[in-house]
This record gives structure tokens, sequence and C-alpha cells, in this order.
């Protein structure tokens, strides 16, 4: 079993202080929220507090733009599909080229069944979206405009309140997969013109199973779950009170330390980043420029195999990814990398780091001590690496 | 606090060994079971196990039938779209009328946008379905039949291998939603001709947020959350995993004593329902012919208005529900009620006491013990009363 775990994008361990404030709702507060006897109404109070903490992780003006749903995924199609059925006079949708496969793949459906349009948006060799394609793609026909806030496999931030106030002017909804955003960035959500928004508990290590869409006052929603009258009418079936209540005290945690923890998981971010870059040889940082999210970095290691590198990382104690856990096993290269026009001799060598509040300093050690060696040795499997070997390199 | 918790069809205490198989998988092996490392790996065989426990439960040929989701609303959500989708040329739904909620919204939202005809099939008396209009509701335009297994406010059992074999004959998928009636029956179901069945974790002393979709090998499903891989592209989104693990072993734990608890609970409901019927006057059990779940009393004290008596068992120690909990809080008459065809004073009276197999002598004892009085009371409360009071009735 690893020891060192930096793949805290594909999911974080659940804070040791969240799972006791989600034991009680198990066996003693286990009643059903919509219940009108004691063991019902004693949930309530929890899942307002869960609600109101979600608010201030953030920064939204009221407690009621935040629904519970089952996590990234559902809130992401909820966003999509609503905004289709509440602008019947509008079917175009304009996305990025590196968006999540729960916004991407739900779009590519749209467009294969004709609901929708669907304009996918390119971004430069750094990551950085393509502002002049994005403003040319919004017209009256956009009913959604859905970026994410930044990406799961580079970090890479998008200027997603500029791009909201573009699409609003446009008089789009503007929607954003904030899964890896929330809990590491301040947000301020109330100053921008975002309409909605995405979250996952086990990010931000909270539980898996929870997450939350933030929907705008005066913004309509039409529901994906249509049944009982839970969260307002907006999303049915019984409430997942251990899950929501744990949500709420893993935002109210990532609160309470977001600008040191995002200090000190840059500091070590970075450190790792330049010790690799310093110890190996035609190594390459994806989607570097601009903003990145304190806790990733996505490196590659021309002609070195990447499924053999973390193979061989696993097994000295250090878990990390070769891009969306969602897509590995799959062995196609990253549809994100393929996107930034890495070469092919890189693509396979991309390997993602993801750093936690967890993180220490030791663990950062620990790669900077292995991989170099790691690397060589996957390079010498490659019968190309002989022939670009550089004069430097033993 | 309500010490007597006898309203276990809204939601059951989560048993505290299903609590500590979870318990792992929130802080040590948290991985994401997409994930190559051994943190993700970790996962897979736990996902195995439950998958096969509700399997087992279920009576299916299958484990890869099961598909975990996040509860019974977003399974009876994807079996509704996903048989309208892949049956372009059928576009009829059968259903009844006194399904739950997350069927019966979902439908009449088809109908009211155009999307689906749907037959709304009556019930008797008695509750029992009316199989002449079924079988005439069933064409070759029908895309779906959803009936579900066992009612929740009155825990009549719908002969649901007979109306599957039915609709199979008429070239529909069967889907069937047996939140109620998973764990407290023996279901055999590979022994049917159900295509889809929606369960869910918490109406089994499982935890809230996790359920499942039954899918028959061979009956195409269009996903509902498109965009990870997991649960064989049938369902994106990263595992619930300590959720699924939860209801792997609630399902476990009800199937290792189904006869023991069935025979207890219904020794207990009975003695409750005939204890009930001899001490108050103009009682009447709703939905009582026939087959029903063992552990489900809806009963109607005329006169009595329903959410007065509830209070008064609340503050008595004693909680019990005026219907589904999913629609209480409106103060709506139940839809299931007044299919019915209960009269008026009786609708407004109804009680819906569901046991568990935690619910013990003694919890009977205090209902018998406190509700005549309570009864009496409200009853003093009705200007009808007076005037209908039988002449025995001090």
């Amino acid at each position: 079993m690893a020891v060192v775990y930096l793949d805290n994008n594909a999911t974080t361990r659940v804070d040791p202080r969240v799972v006791q404030t989600m034991l009680p709702f198990f066996t003693e507060s286990f009643g059903n929220a919509s219940s009108t006897h004691d063991y019902g109404a004693a949930v309530a109070p929890a899942l307002k507090d869960a609600r109101k903490q979600v608010q201030a992780l953030l920064g939204a003006e009221f407690d009621h733009e935040v629904i519970f749903t089952s996590g990234g995924t559902e809130s992401d199609t909820t966003a999509i599909f609503s905004a289709l059925e509440t602008a019947p006079e509008r079917n175009e949708i304009v996305t990025s080229a590196v968006e999540h496969p729960a916004v991407l793949n739900v779009c590519q459906n749209l467009e294969r069944t004709g609901r929708a349009k669907v304009h996918y948006i390119g971004v430069d060799g750094a990551g950085a979206l393509d502002l002049d394609a994005y403003r040319a793609a919004l017209s009256d026909k956009t009913a959604l405009v859905s970026i994410m806030w930044a990406n799961n496999e580079t970090g890479k931030i998008f200027p997603v309140a500029e791009l909201a106030t573009l699409a609003k002017a446009a008089g789009a909804l503007f929607h954003t997969d904030a899964v890896q955003a929330f809990g590491k960035i301040d947000m301020a959500l109330k100053d921008t013109a975002i309409d909605l928004l995405s979250l996952s508990g086990h990010k931000i290590h909270g539980p898996k199973g929870i997450g939350a869409l933030y929907v705008r006052k005066g913004v309509k929603l039409s529901p994906l779950f249509r049944g009982g009258k839970q969260e307002r009418g907006r999303r049915a079936g019984t409430e997942n009170v251990p899950g929501i209540v744990g949500l709420g005290a893993a935002a109210e945690f990532a609160r309470q330390n977001l600008a040191e923890d995002f200090a000190r998981m840059k500091a070590l971010r970075d450190r790792l980043e330049s010790g690799l870059l310093a110890a190996i040889p035609l190594a390459r940082v994806n989607g570097a420029g601009g903003e990145r999210l304190p806790n990733t970095l996505n490196i590659s290691f021309d002609y070195a195999d990447g499924e053999a590198v973390l193979h061989k990382l696993d097994r000295a104690g250090v878990a990390a990814s070769s891009g969306s856990a969602c897509a590995s096993g799959s062995m196609e290269p990253s549809h994100v990398l393929r996107a930034l026009n890495i070469p092919p001799h890189a693509l396979q060598g991309a390997i993602r780091f993801s750093l936690s509040r967890e993180t220490a300093g030791e663990d950062i050690g620990k790669v900077l001590a292995v991989l170099p060696e790691i690397v060589a040795n996957a390079r010498e499997k490659s019968p190309l690496w002989a022939e670009v070997r550089p004069p430097q390199v033993a």
C-alpha cells in the first residue's frame, strides 16, 4: 500500500473530524427530515447549518441557493438539462474542450441526439481558453455556457467571473463545474454573474456520494429528480443527512484555513515542480501558464511511459495519477492533454501529482528521491530514447 | 424525543454493525475506485462484495445486474427515462394511482410536457389493483410499466410477477419501485419477468443517499448520468464507497434473518392492529385485504384529526406518520388513501405505524396504552363527533 498519497484530485481522505460529525446521524438522529415527529425535526437544523457552511465557503448570498445532490456528476447533469428546458427558444451550449467527462459526455450525447448544438472552445499550449472563439460562440441561441472553474488534470484556473459576465450579456445562463476549485480558492460567488455551480464533498476531505448545485436566486431550475418535496421541490429524494452534515463540516474546515492551506500546498507543489525539473531532463509542466490550483502539478517526462512510471511509483509507496481517474484504465491519452497539443512522446509520460492540506514536506521529499531513477529506467525501455537522449544524461 | 420509533417506512436507524463496515472506507481505504494505484484497487473488492450481497437479497441471477445509485428516486427516474429513450417507437407508460411521488411526479411531468401518454391504473377499496384496466391499458404503444412492489403507506403488496408477465407479452419493459418491499419479503427476482427494480439503503437499516437499480441482463439502459465510466458506463460519478459497502452489509443482515424478521414483525403488527381495533371504536384498517408487508399498519380513526393525534403521540414518546413522509407537511390528504376511496371523516384520521426488526413487544404495548385516550381527546375536538358518537362510547 502506497503511503504517500498525491492523488487528491481523484479523491481525498475524509477528515476524521468530519466522520465524527456524521456519526450521530446514522444511529441516533436518524430520522427522515421530512417527517413531522421529533426524530425528523431533529435533523432539520443540521441540514440548515450544513447549507450555511457550504454557502460561506462559496461566498454566496443566500443559503437557499445551495441544493444538495449526490455529487458533481448529478449537479452538472442537472444544470445542463435545466438550462435547456427553461430556455426552449435557445438550443446551443458553449463549453470547453477540456471539461470533465461529466459535462463533456452529457454535451456530446445532447448533440448526438439532436437536442442541442454544442460549441467546444479550445485552449492554447498553456491551457488558456481561446477567448476570441468564446466570444464568437456566444449568441442569442446560447442557452448555457458550462466552463469549469479549474481543470482537474492541470489545475489551470479559468477566468470564470469574466466569462460569466460575457455570457450574461448574451442572455445565456453560466454554469461552472467547480468540483476542483471549491475549497481551494476564495470564490466570492455573490460578486460574480455565475448562475449555476457544481461542487462535490469528496474532493475537500468530505464524504463521497454528496455534492451540491448552487443556483443563484432568481434562476429558474427544472429539477432532474421529481418526487418528494425535498430541497424546496428542486431535488427529490430522502436527504442524505450524514453526507450533507459531512459536506458542511468539510466546507467549514476548508474555509477556516483557506489562505494558509493555499500557501502551504503551493509552496510544497512548487518545491516538487522545481525539484523534478532540476533532476529530470526533458521534463515539462503541462498547463503551467497563468493561474493554477495550488495543489496540482501535471508533468510530462518525454519518452517515459506514464503507466509504467505510475506502477513503479505505486510500488515505491507513492500514489499519483496519469490524469483523470474517471478516464484512467482506458489507456487513451487524456482529452485535456491532447487539447493542449502536447507532442505524442510527452503525452504518454504525463503524471499528475495532486496535494492536499494533509500533504507533508517528507511526502515531497520521497517523490524527489525516487522519481528520477524510475523515469530513467522507464526511458531505457523506449526505443526512441537512445536516439534523442541528451548528451548530458548518463 | 420520542423513544418508540414506528416510522420505519419513512426511514430506519442504521444498524450499528453497518456503520462499522462503512468506517474504514472514510479514512483508510478512501481511494477512488477508478484509480489505478493501490489506494484505488483496495476498494474494488469491497464494491464487488456489496454488489453480490444486494444480488443475493434480490435473488437476481448476476451481480452486474445491480447498478448503484444515490437512492430510490434516482433509480425510478433512471428507469422511466431509459425506457422511453430505448423504445422511441413506443411512448406510453402504464402505472398505478398509488405509486410513490418519485414515479408519479416523473410520469405527470412527462405527460405535461407531451413526452409520454400515461395510464394510471386505479385500486379498489382494499387497495387491490384493477387488473382488467391494467390489461386494457397494455398495448404495442407501451414503453414501460411501472408498478410498485409494495405500497409505502398501506403496505399492500401488488402481484408484480404476474403483472410483469403481462407486460412482457405486450413487449413492454416492466419496472417496479421495490423500495418498501426490498429486505422485507423474499423476491426471487430471477424467476420473474421484471426488467428493472428500484431499491434504497435507508429503508433496510442501511445508510441514506445510496440505492440501486436492478437492470436485467439484456435490457438496454440509457444512463441518466453520463460522464466517467463507473458502473460499466451505466451510472457516472465517483462511487459512494462507504454507502455502497453499507448497503451491501444491510442487505446481508436483512437476508440472514428474512423469514424470522418477517414472522416477528407480522406478529407484532397483528397484535397492534387487533389491539387498536378492539380498544378504539370506529377504527378501520386501510388497504387491509390480501397480501401486506408484515411491518405496516395504516389505520383510520373516524373524526379524529390525524395531525393532532400524531402530535400527541409524539409527545407521548411514539413516532409514527400520517402517510408518506415525502408528502407530509403539505396537509393534503394522501393520494394513496384518496385512491382507496376512504370517506373524508376517515381520511384525516389515518395513521401509519411501520415497524422494523428492531421493534420490541413493549413498543407495541406503549402504543396500545396511550393511543385510545389520545384518539378520544382528538375526537372531542370534532364538531361532528358529538352527532355520530356510538352509544357504547363513553
